[in-house]
């Protein structure tokens, strides 16, 4: 997709291997390193000599087509050479280093190939050249590299690097970029110092990105008035601006967080990328805090907002992740196709942002289950999974067998421990009410801690084993009465899946905007192998309005008449939210209005 | 306005008078001719030389920025002079004629002054030689000029002015256009000839100027396959995609019609232009079938939609018209303001379509509230007026008294009229259920026809007189059970004036998200003299709903707690949906969720 779109045509352009005219957006370069992270993520997973060969190709056109000064911009080389960093508002380039850096550190980490690395450096010396102490005061309309920059002081120790860092933040705020739609210099958070900041506002990716990075610098300089921010925001974004899936982003128009409790399902952008940062963010308040509320949240918005985006082929992806489609008009995104109308998931997009952010996602998810302290070590998310760490020095290994999210059973088998002491910690997931602990076949009757997590200290031996129980049971779920366009209406969810009715689903010749839910009936769970790739299901009693006094009217006087009543019973089957359009675009809600 | 943004001086630099760059976008001769219809219908209400010497001078600097081949666009011309004519997507050349058109009938009806007629007959023969038949079969990205060469037909008589007109109608639908967001060709209303469409879909604007040009068509033409689609988008946009307001479209990103349903209330679109549009739409409709639905449908559209725009000072305009408003923090478009964020109406708008469009209605809004036909006079909307009339050849003078809308009594006097008997036509607002008919002070007892109006057929005598009495009742509203975003709410009207609730009008102290209506008391209308330029308010009983379980939540588990109850008893005051927004922005709600 990268040579059909003409993104590496763009680079070998820049590189003198080829002529013509740049082609696509002046950021089409990022998409080619988000890809080349996942890559080297992946390479590391498990070694592939045709990605190998596909890496080596792409890492030496990147150093190809990098100016002698260091400068690295395909836009800017071939389509306007004259006007390198006069756009800082819109022009992407420092977007685009920050996930050159990403890509490079990727590389340098999983597989020591300090190749792109190389390319970053001479890269970075040139901003910091222009950028630095005393240069230029601007900072970049997109952020991005602040995260990136901090990685990368992390594995270089240079401190101009992580300075970078801290000037692009501390240079926001002074209400000079242009901003997009209705959104002014709010569109890149450049309304307000990030320190003064107290909601989450403008395009979210932006937003997602640059809160990351603000955390990622409060971890290097103990700077508390980010880390309060930081707070101020998340709070504002997970009990104001949140959808039930993980997703953020109300607005189509200027891709943006809305006004708090503005969250339409059916015109609710949910860009994946903005999922993705909202998983970057708060991996790193997890690390800051320990607290599960950023896990849970996490593991909400993985299996919903970013696992809805690929369609289950892995081939075709969603931009916009909509809780509501009606008869299979889902609402588009002036950026997320090549051409024209499709009728399902678009292979790739004109904005390419979220593809290749999945595939980085996916390639490096294994870094997300788990963590260790000197006390030991703490499973975040629950997935299959051989977890090898160090604790005070000394490997641990443990093999984590679980048929989560369909199951709540989690086995833990210690394969490797010192002999010391240590703590075993998992997370209480918010969405369990009742779960059951055993050590060793025996019952651990503990509570979670304060920061929600079980803690198990002992002399762990080798063979040891811990089994979760975490209870599974379907749940309807209500909304907050502030948001309107949930009024009325209930949610199913089960595990940390959200779930969803699509019409191929219910019962046919009914109008799918007609069907409501019951209130209170009991909610049964169907497993279902051979359905989109093997899910479980969720079976609930509902009705079918009657709609004989609405016929070709949109409002009328509230009068003596009966009610609209919803009578006709009918039972209505839901899926997991991530697997809906596998099937063909039809009607898809998630929210569901009560009968 | 128009200096301050830099149309006079474009149009001065296309006619040598000046030097200098183009200043704003490629339409903005549009606003100076829809400034100079609103002179033209103003200056036969009312001469006023100042008002006299604004328009010579508008008409002269136009006659005098045409060039020698009758071409006339001071962007192009200006801009860019080798481009004329090559975006016809999104150039807006034909677009701009069609207000010219309109402003030199303006002149040349209301004034008998035909110097703009002149240039326009010029300009019209230049489009002849290059879009006429044979030529090139391009046709505009913006409808609006359909409407004005029709009419211009009728005042010319000249053959090829209507056919122009259908050209340009008949080109549509080869999906040629590159349309804008996510719509594709729909956006132009490309992607269906109009003759086969049967909905209303696109840019808003651009769909209701189509159909007004197309339904002008059928009146000329006959053609029953216009008419017939005409019918089937009306039914489509009032049954499946109106607010109540009668504004029109649902998505900022497109500034166009949603889905079927799709009526969120605070991110709706609803531009004036569209409002206006329907305006013209409904009333060339109500002109073919005499029957008072569309009149209907016009009043609440004027009353509301469009009379929402302007503030009550009448120096200030909203682009967009949202049913509901959070903290004053309303949504804005990225066209709707000069610079920067306003905390109110914004004086003027960088894309300033709407504050002339609002002039000319207003200037020529007497023209739409009456008609002749030889059976007699029908009156389509009751306001203080003198309608002069011919009936079979004889004048009719009519005198019409009322405090509509705060009133329902009308009184009318017949003032001359011939011996002969003929009909007076009245309509029956679809919002009066009940109403009084007298004539010469004795009752009345008939009952409308089937097209919706009250006819007294008689041979009237000067000095007659007639009285119609409309019960205004306050009224609660509910909406279709499709539509999402209202579910769980009631909106007031009375007559034909839609109610809102600003928060200014609440009792202090209470969040106004958590307002609530009662389902079923009395509601108590109260005259306001002194507020908002003297209006009635209608006072309802509510409740204030209790949140304590709601603290920093957004969704969670429906458990056997008790619900959420709205305990606190509070009086609301409603005030009229077009008064909104002048006592500073805060928060507004059409539709009230019920207790």
């Amino acid at each position: 997709m990268l040579e059909k779109a003409g993104n590496f045509r763009n680079l070998r352009i820049a590189a003198g291997l080829e002529t013509g005219a740049f082609t696509g957006r002046n950021f089409y370069d990022e998409d080619v390193y988000k890809w080349l992270e996942a890559l080297g993520w992946e390479l590391a997973n498990a070694p592939d000599a045709a990605l190998q060969a596909m890496a080596d190709e792409a890492i030496n056109l990147i150093a190809a087509a990098q100016m002698a000064d260091g400068y690295l911009n395909s836009y800017y080389q071939v389509a306007e050479p004259e006007a390198k960093w006069s756009d800082m508002d819109h022009g992407h380039e420092l977007f685009c280093v920050g996930h050159l850096i990403q890509a490079a550190l990727a590389f340098a980490r999983a597989l020591h190939d300090e190749r792109l690395l190389k390319v970053v450096l001479r890269f970075v010396d040139h901003i910091y050249a222009r950028f630095g102490p005393g240069q230029s005061d601007a900072t970049d309309g997109h952020p991005g590299i602040e995260m990136a920059l901090v990685e990368l002081y992390r594995y270089t120790g240079d401190p101009r690097h992580l300075e970078l860092a801290e000037l692009f933040i501390d240079r926001r705020g002074r209400n000079r970029m242009r901003g997009h739609a209705g959104y002014g210099a709010e569109y890149h958070q450049d309304h307000v110092p990030v320190r003064m900041a107290d909601e989450v506002t403008g395009h979210a990716v932006r937003q997602l990105y640059l809160a990351a990075g603000a955390t990622d610098l409060y971890m290097e300089t103990g700077d508390v008035a980010l880390l309060e921010a930081m707070h101020r925001l998340w709070q504002d974004m997970t009990t104001r601006k949140i959808y039930l899936t993980g997703g953020v982003g109300s607005r189509f128009d200027g891709e943006g967080f809305g006004a708090p409790y503005e969250l339409p399902g059916d015109t609710c952008y949910c860009e994946t990328c903005a999922a993705i940062g909202s998983l970057l963010w708060n991996w790193r308040l997890m690390l800051i805090t320990g607290e599960s509320r950023y896990a849970d949240l996490f593991e909400r918005t993985l299996y919903n907002a970013v696992l809805a985006s690929p369609g289950l082929a892995g081939n075709c992806f969603l931009y916009a992740n909509p809780l509501h489609v009606r008869d299979g008009r889902y609402v588009r995104a002036s950026t997320d196709v090549m051409s024209g109308a499709e009728e399902k998931r678009p292979a790739w997009h004109y904005v390419a942002c979220c593809p290749p952010n999945v595939m980085r996602l996916w390639a490096s998810l294994g870094h997300y289950l788990a963590t260790t302290a000197a006390s030991g070590v703490q499973i975040h998310q629950y997935a299959n999974a051989r977890i090898a760490a160090q604790v005070d020095g000394r490997p641990v290994v443990l093999d984590m067998t679980t048929d989560y999210p369909w199951d709540g059973r989690i086995a833990l088998r210690v394969t490797e421990t010192p002999d010391a002491p240590w703590t075993l910690a998992l997370r209480h997931p918010a969405w369990c009410s009742t779960a059951a602990l055993r050590v060793n076949g025996a019952a651990v009757d503990i509570a979670p801690d304060e920061r929600g997590y079980w803690l198990l200290h002992r002399a762990w031996q080798p063979g040891d084993t811990v089994e979760l129980d975490l209870t599974m049971s379907p749940r309807r779920v209500e909304p907050n009465p502030r948001i309107d366009a949930l009024r009325g209406c209930a949610a199913l969810e089960r595990g940390p899946l959200v779930y969803c009715f699509e019409q191929h689903d219910q019962p046919d010749g009914i109008a799918f905007a007609d069907l409501r839910l019951d209130a209170s009936t009991d909610l049964h769970v169907q497993a279902a192998p051979a359905l989109l790739g093997g899910i479980v299901c969720i079976q609930a009693s509902g009705r079918v309005l009657g709609m004989a006094r609405w016929q070709n009217t949109l409002y009328r006087p509230i009068d003596g008449a009966s009610p609209t009543t919803a009578a006709q019973r009918v039972m209505l089957t839901a899926i997991p939210y991530y697997a809906w359009g596998n099937r063909g675009m039809a009607s898809m809600r998630v929210w569901m209005p009560l009968a």
